[in-house]
This record gives C-alpha cells, structure tokens and sequence, in this order.
C-alpha cells in the first residue's frame, strides 16, 4: 500500500526563503509568518496522511455505485469528509462572512496539493463544490450568496460545474440543454449533461448544481448561453430543504481512474433553476474563477507525480536486485538496493525536479492571483492569466509522464495493482483532460493569450526573467554557469518561438497552431527554470549564513542543477520543432490518415 | 466499440518495395512473392478484425477467474484460439517435421503484430508458448522435441517460461526455486513464481512450463540455474497425458491492463521436471531466443500504437467541434472535424509517422534475424543483437506515449472505459516492462551491446548509414534536405554520444550508464530515420515510375518528412543530457531523495 508523507518542509522553504511572502505587499500576507502557515501545514498534513491516504486504495478499488437514482461512496469517504469540514478545510479561502477564513490562495494552493496528493477522487468533492461557490461569490445576488455559500462554505451542501453535454465539450455554443423562463422568475431546465464529477452522491445534504443552458430565442453559439443554478433540493424561505428538484444521476460512468469520484450522467428533466449573473454571459460568469480552477488541476498534476515519486523513492531505497558498478554498497546483503543504479536515479531525479520545481510554479502562480484579486494588481492578472494555461497543461502532462516513471521503478509490481502505482498514473490521467483538454490550453496559449493586451504579458514575462538574471549574475561563476546561463539560453529559445510565430503566423495560422503544444511545453520549462534559479539562489543564500539544514539546501542546488542540466535544454528541440513549420503537420489530405 | 484493420497493404509496401524480400539472398524468401504474402496477409487480417478485435474489450472487461485452482478465460478465447490453431497461425515459422510452415521471422513478425493488434492478452497465450517451443526446439533432446513440439506447435499445449520470483526479477542469480536430482533422472521443482502469463487457463488440454531453478550443490547466482520442463499433466510414453503434476496457479494477480491474461503465480510443490539443455546453463537457454522474443514485444509497442492510432483517426474526422481557423471546412455543418485542427493533427502525425516508421523496423529486424539463422550470417546476429534493445525499449516507450496520444484525441471520452481508449494504454504499459524492463534494456544497449566484438556492430550501423546518405545522395535536392540531410545531423549526434561514452564511461561507468535511456532512445530516432529515408527513397522511385497507388506514395513522402522535422531532431536534445555526465544525476546521497 502507498504511503504519502506532506512536503511541509518544502512549502516553508518555498513561501519563507524563496517567496518571502510575509513581506509581500498584498493584503492577507502579513500574517502568513512562518509559524503561522507552519501550523496550518501540519495540521492539513495530518489529514492528508493519515486519513485521507488510507482511503486512496479503497476508492480506487470500490468505486461508487448507483442504485435507484442513488449514489454511493466508497466505503469511508463520508467520515473523512466530516473530517475534512470539522478541520474547516472546505471554507479557507472563503470570506469569512459566509463561515471561511479569509486566507489566500497562496495558503489554499499548498494544503490543496496536500489533499490532492492524498487522494484526488476525494478531494474533487470538495474541489467542485470550492468552484461552484467561488462562482455564487463572484456572481450571485445578494439573496443568492445568503442561500447557498454558508452551506456551501462549509461543504454541508456541495456544488457541481454541468458543461459538457454528449456532442459537445470544447465547443460549447453547440450547447442543447434548454432554459425556459417560468412566471415566478425561475427557469425550467431540460437537457442532458455529461462528464459531472460529484454529480451526485452521499456526502451532503444537498448538491446545487451549477448548469449552463440556452434560453430559448437568445443569440446563437456561445453567445446564447446562461449559467443557472440547479440545485438537488429546492431550497426554502427559512433555508430548510424542499421539494426534490427534477434533476437526477441516469449513469455512473466506468473510468479509467478517479474511481472514488462519482462521475455522473446528468438529466435535467424540468428542473427549477435560477439565473447566475447575467442573461447570455454564462461562459463569462463560468470562467470568472478559470485561473484559480486551472492552477488547480495544473497542481494535481503535481500532487500525484509527488505523490507516486515518494513511494518510487521507497522502493528504489528497498528493493535489492543487482549491484552498483562501481562497486557493491551492499556488500553484507544479497544484492544493493535499486537506487545506486544510474538509470533508476535519472527517473528519480527526473520526477524530484519536476515535482519541487512545480510546487514553486504553482506557488508563484497563487502568489500572482492574491496579488490580483487582493491587491488589484492588472500586471499580475495578465502575467497569470497568460501563465495558466501553462501551468495546467504543462504540468499535468509532466505530471503524467512522471507518474509512469515512478511505476517503472516497481518493474512489474508496477503493473499489478497491489501496489498501487497503477492508481497514480490513472488518476493523473485525467487532469490532462478535464478543464479543457491540454490541446486547448496550448491554443489558448498561443491562439489568444500571448497577444493579449499587445503582447505586454509575455514581454513582462521575458523581463521578469532578464532582470533576475542580470541581478543574480556576476558574483558567483558556479551558479552562473550552472543556473543562470541555461536559463537564459532556455529563455532565448522561448522568444525565438514567439518571434517565429509573429513572423510566420500572420499570412498562416497554422503555423502558430502547429507549434502551440511545442510552445507550452517550452514555456512550461522556462519556467521552471526560473522557479529552480529562485530556488537555488535562496539555498546559496542560506547555504552563506550557515543556519538551518545545510543538507537541504544542498540537495536543493544538487537537484536544481539536474533540471538545469537534463530538463531545461529540452527547449531547444521544441524550437526546432516550431521553425519547422505547418506544412509537413498539414500536409495530408484527411483522408489519408 | 474500437475497430481494428490490419496494414495489410503498409507490409506489402515495406516487404516489396522497400525490403524487396523475395530478391534477399535470404533461405525461404524467394517464395516470398507478392501474391504469395498478401494472401497469407489477407488471411491473417481478417482473423485479426473479425475474430479476435471483437473479443478485445471482453477480455479487458470480463479479465480471467480463479475458482479452486481452474483458471477461466473470458468468454470466446476458446472459441478463437480454436480459430488461430485452425488456420495453422501457432507453426507459422516452426520447421514443418513438428506440424509448422517453416515461414521466416519476417512473416511471422507481419502477422503477429496484426494479432497483437487486434488482441494483445489473447495473442500472448500463442506467444508464450512460441517461445516455450523455440526453447525446446533449440535445447531439447530428440525425445523431448518429439513428445512436446508437435503439441506446442499446434497449440494443443501450450506453454509457459517461469523466470521471476517474488524478490528477484532482474536479478535471477537471487532465485529460490530449487530442483533436486531424483533417482529416475527426472527433478524435483519446488519454489514459488510470479508474473507467470497464461500460466493457467482453460485454452488447451496441458501446458508446458520452462522453469528456472537451481539444482542444490551447483554454483551461487546465475551460474547456478538452471533451465526444466515441467508439465502441467505428465505425458505417458504413448503421449497420452497423465497424472496431475505438482504445478497449481495460487493467485492471479489484478493488474493495469491485459486482463484478457492470466497472471498467476504458480507454485511448485515437488513437480516432476525434466532438464532442458545443460545443467547451470538455464540462463543461456532461457535466453537463445531472446531477440525474437524482445521483437516481438517491441512489435506489441507499435501494434498498440498503431490500433490505438485508427481509432483516434476515426474520431478526430468523426468528432464536430470548432472551427478551422482558415476557414469552415464542413460549413454546412454545425463545426468542423476535429481533424482540421493543427494540434489534432500533430498528435495523429506524431502516431502515424511512428507506427509506419516502426513497422519497418520491426520487419527489417526479422530480416536480420532471418539472415543469422537461415543464412548463419554472424554480421547479421550481431547486428540485430545490438539493435534488439532498440527495438525492444524505444518502440514500447514510444508506442505506450502514443496510445496516449490516441487517447488524449477523445478528449473526456479517451478516459471513459465506453470508447476502448483507455485499453490501448493500460494493454500498452505491459511493454515497457516485461521481457526485461526498459532501463535493463538501455543498460543491456551501453554496458554490453555496444562494445560487443570490439564495437564492430556498432561501427557497422553506422556504415549502413553512412553508405545509404551517400549512395542515395545528390540527384535530389529535395530528397537530400528533407531526408537525408536529417539523417546525417541524427547520426552524428548518435556518434558523438557514442563517443563520449567511449572517453568518460572507461573513468567513470557511471558517465555512461546515466546516459543509456537518452541513447537508447536516440538510437531508436536515427533507427526510424533510416527507415524513413529508405521509405522515401522507395515511394520516390514508385512515382517516378507512375503506376501504382500515387496518393499512397505521396502520403508516405508527407509523412516521412514529418517524421523528419519534426521527431528526428530529438537526437540532439538526448545528446545534450548525455554529454551532461553523471555528477548531477549521482550527486545525491539515496537518504536526500
């Protein structure tokens, strides 16, 4: 059985040492002293370990069930949730007029990762319903915050996102589902939703559902569409619950992984629904929170590589099989552990800096949108805005990929589910899928946001990287050499890319779009790169005083220095890939495929 | 419901056009005439598509059972395999004195990954006994040949090899299973093994299990194995079967994917065996067919890949979502094919230009398996045994992250178990783990292939590259830039890679070994770029003649210079890595992880 101990120790390093976010000139962040978040880490790791983990396996292997229209969870999964609201998980981040605690996301991001890693079928409960309530928040009525987010904060009701129905899921003008205006100023909503994590079950009292639909005799495509919410069970004047609404599970689907996550049919068959926001800006209401949910799944991606590298580290340290060429370290046992093989500490060291690597992107990406919405900084926004589609689609196909290393390192054991590997690369699967496919996230990369506001994000970006460059350099010829440089190199392959793209995309898109999972994916380096440079400069600097634990900031430069080595140069191949063009990706007619 | 259509016209290409087989001074390729393989091709596909596709999601739905100690297999396996052993598909390449056709390795390659294709955890029941046979055919006494190969070869039995144990599998010098001497010549097998594929079942009357062991009093480690025979049901003298052995399947075990397979540990309770070849030399026997057998598991790589790849077709012109951003492609329609999208169609390239790039590996492989054993030509073996790591590790790497590929084209329909795709990816993993786990073939590539005979195969690889650019060179300038030029820059990385192994690895093995997946995989690249340039060279000539299929030809050309721009280059990224040495991915102390 997989073990997941929280890297507590790594997020105080990243927000103290690396971050500094104490000193942060953004409302909220004087409080977050190193005691202060140091406290709250250990108590959501406590979660995470010891009660959540041990039901990973459990809902992988029961999954849930539907039996007359209800759902069940696997078994544990309702104690651990009353678990999860005792510890007021579910509201950190909420107001604390509607029973949260205010604190920002760079807090939530980091016990997120935590819950996520632990169990990530699980955690999508709570996920759904922090995305349905975040939407209320930015968009409801007054009447409408007073009658769902106190429940809601507190996850005593959960919350849906109904979007993709079975023709569409991407293009979501082509959208059927109907909502009729009724007398009392309600809507009658009709249609057939699919792919509805938590769409129903028996975790809460009551599950409003937040749906987008047309109303009939409104623009076409996406322009028509309105988001309502639906919920389970009307709700009463005195906030009692009422009549069940008509909106039922009509099928659970067989997946892949995320087993422990009801993923459900949903028909709407009439049901009461009340408009969110605006007549005919449901997208917009939609993606208010886009940024925050993306970083979101960007951070699964994370969290399961974390989570799958661990138990790898555990077995590599364990299993016996064959000796260190240079010589037995083993000598006194039958054969040296797995780990002082070459091979099996470049997968290692491959998922180790992947992971420490994204836990600062994520971070740094949490610390951009406090500084937005708390300090109402535009810059920040649109560093962030242009970012996310990078953090969601680079690091959950890294993510991934770095899940399949760690269950190479079990060889067979691997492959059976005993051992539980197997469940990390299906439950990282998804996150290459959901909240938009990783296609759509590199063509929203390239297609819209790096032009956006005239291209004044990427180019912040660009010196953002620069300047730290040109600030950290000159005074150590180590670090010079083996931070700064290939990040620079790196970061002159990105704007080659770009440059290439403005030079070429203009008479054909196509040669933008053939490049635009290429581009993602360098800037996904790129900044990593520079995430490890921030890192490694904090280590050197700590490293300079002499405090603390030596050994963990030389890991840390030892580990950096890998990505910069192994990781980062792959921007280079990407470029090649981008200047090659659209032809030979569009050259064949569709039918010869 | 995926579908499955056998290549059949791709393999006439390449055995026709580009291997021009029936001209190779090769035993048994003259009858290897176009008619001649396409009926045997025609044949094969159909058994593939219509019998054993259809069974493909059952297998993986129903997986086996075990109730007191009779292993189920999933609904019409048995009826199939009736099917497969009807149409003489077990003995294709087994010498006709034992019932087979005595067709070369390159046939039984074409069809077998039509098989694979269609149904990999059926076609490992054949497999595995394949190479029960070839091992029984190769080591095996006059009597044991008689009393097992005409069974085996007909698949009225079918076979096993039994090589991991619980704490070794890499390293079987550790094994545990013991076989002591008895007084009528026979061994006394005791011990327990797992992973044991088909190793009960319902398919045939008795199975033949190859069962590694070590005889008390013989050397320590891999020296001291040996390699036995031991029968399911003991044969009695007129070959009529006898008494139960001591040989009982304990558990099977839940896995990833294959579930079609039964993947049983088999305990050995005193069972009657028989010696196979040498006493201590069960390691060399186990492993005479190894280049067949780690082939045919690349093969598995790139039938995956090229099933999962059809599909993804069907779906990407099937699937109405968005628009062309040149123009609407289906106007009348409510959104384009998904086709029409460059980074659909990149990712469809990545798995075509893999899938027919590799299919030509595999088939040029079998040539050069064919020519050591029919021809007893020693350039030949040497040449494929450098390469069988290749083979082996860069096609299921690659074709593991192309059903992934495949998949991902689905979008949230790719990870519901309903449309077939997550299959392809759970049957894929199995490839890049057995038959010795990729990292023990890159080890297996830079430790030991590579300095084989002085180096003299390596030096010969890079000859044949060197003498096809030159040869083929300088009457095309558009045929050089795209093909050839390529090929050259992709070569000299690999050499420079294997030149740096030469000048650090001798100080420092370490230098080498932390590079041997970077050059595994690059040499696989310079592998599939040969191919293509070979390919190319022959749809050139094909249209310069004018007959034939021209779109064929020209789609063949499209996709090669893909492969070109687009893949080829990686080598550099991979020569980057490996000329980064051993300190960063040693520099950690295993507690640092």
């Amino acid at each position: 059985m997989p073990r997941y101990i929280a890297p507590t120790k790594d997020i105080q390093f990243l927000l103290h040492d690396v971050l500094n976010v104490s000193e942060a000139e953004i409302p909220g962040y004087a409080d977050l002293e190193a005691d202060f978040t140091g406290a709250i880490l250990e108590e959501a790791g406590k979660l995470a370990s010891e009660v959540l983990q041990p039901l990973n396996t459990t809902g992988d292997v029961e999954g849930c069930t539907l039996e007359n229209g209800v759902v069940r969870t696997p078994t544990g999964f309702k104690d651990a949730f009353e678990q999860m609201k005792a510890g007021g998980w579910s509201g950190i981040d909420f107001p604390e007029e509607y029973g949260g605690q205010n604190l920002p996301q760079v807090v939530s991001s980091a016990v997120g990762e935590f819950f996520s890693a632990a169990n990530q079928a699980f955690t999508m409960y709570q996920g759904l319903t922090h995305g349905a309530a975040s939407a209320i928040l930015a968009h409801g009525s007054e009447d409408q915050k007073q009658t769902y987010l106190p429940k809601m904060v507190a996850c005593d009701w959960t919350g849906t996102m109904n979007l993709t129905e079975p023709h569409c899921g991407t293009d979501l003008g082509m959208m059927r589902t109907k909502a009729e205006p009724q007398d009392d100023g309600s809507y009658s909503v009709t249609g057939q939703k699919i792919f509805i994590s938590a769409g129903e079950h028996d975790l809460a009292d009551n599950i409003i559902h937040l749906v987008l639909a047309k109303i009939p005799g409104g623009p076409d495509g996406i322009k028509g569409v309105s988001l309502f919410i639906v919920p389970k069970f009307l709700v009463n004047e005195d906030g009692s619950l009422g009549a069940r609404n008509g909106v039922s599970c009509g099928k659970l689907e067989e997946k892949m992984g995320i087993h422990g996550n009801a993923t459900c049919v949903m028909n709407y068959d009439g049901a009461k629904g009340w408009l969110l926001g605006e007549e005919h800006k449901g997208m917009r209401a939609m993606f208010t929170m886009m940024n925050e949910a993306r970083l979101g799944v960007g951070m699964q991606g994370l969290a399961q590589a974390d989570a799958a590298y661990q138990n790898a580290v555990d077995y590599a340290k364990d299993r016996l099989q064959g000796r260190d060429v240079t010589g037995a370290k083993n000598p006194d046992g039958p054969a040296d552990p797995i780990i002082v093989h070459p091979d099996v500490r470049r997968a290692l060291m491959d998922q180790k800096s992947f992971a420490e690597g994204a836990r600062a992107f994520i971070l740094w990406g949490a610390t951009l949108i406090d500084k937005a919405h708390r300090a109402g900084d535009k810059d920040a926004d649109g560093l962030v805005s242009l970012m996310t589609p990078v953090i969601k689609g680079f690091l959950t196909d890294q993510g991934y990929d770095m899940t399949v290393k760690a269950q190479q390192i079990y060889g067979g054991h691997g492959y059976i589910e005993e051992w539980g590997m197997s469940q990390y690369t299906r439950d990282a699967r998804i996150a290459m899928i959901y909240e938009g496919a990783n296609g759509v996230q590199a063509l929203d990369l390239v297609g819209r946001k790096l032009a956006q506001d005239g291209g004044k994000h990427v180019m912040a970006f660009f010196d953002l990287v620069k300047n730290f460059i040109k600030e950290n350099g000159g005074s150590d010829d180590a670090y010079d050499k083996e931070f700064l440089e290939p990040l620079k190199a790196a970061s002159k392959d990105l704007q080659a890319a770009g440059m290439y793209f403005m030079q070429n995309g203009m008479s054909n898109p196509n040669n933008a779009l053939s490049g635009s999972n290429d581009f993602m994916h360098m800037f996904g380096h790129v900044c990593l790169g520079l995430m490890w440079a921030q890192i490694g400069k904090a280590a050197k600097a700590a490293l300079a005083e002499g405090t603390g634990d030596t050994e963990f900031f030389e890991t840390k430069l030892a580990t950096g220095r890998y990505y910069m080595a192994r990781q980062l140069p792959a921007t280079a191949l990407h470029l090649t890939r981008i200047q090659s063009g659209a032809d030979t990706v569009m050259a064949l007619d569709a039918a010869n495929f």
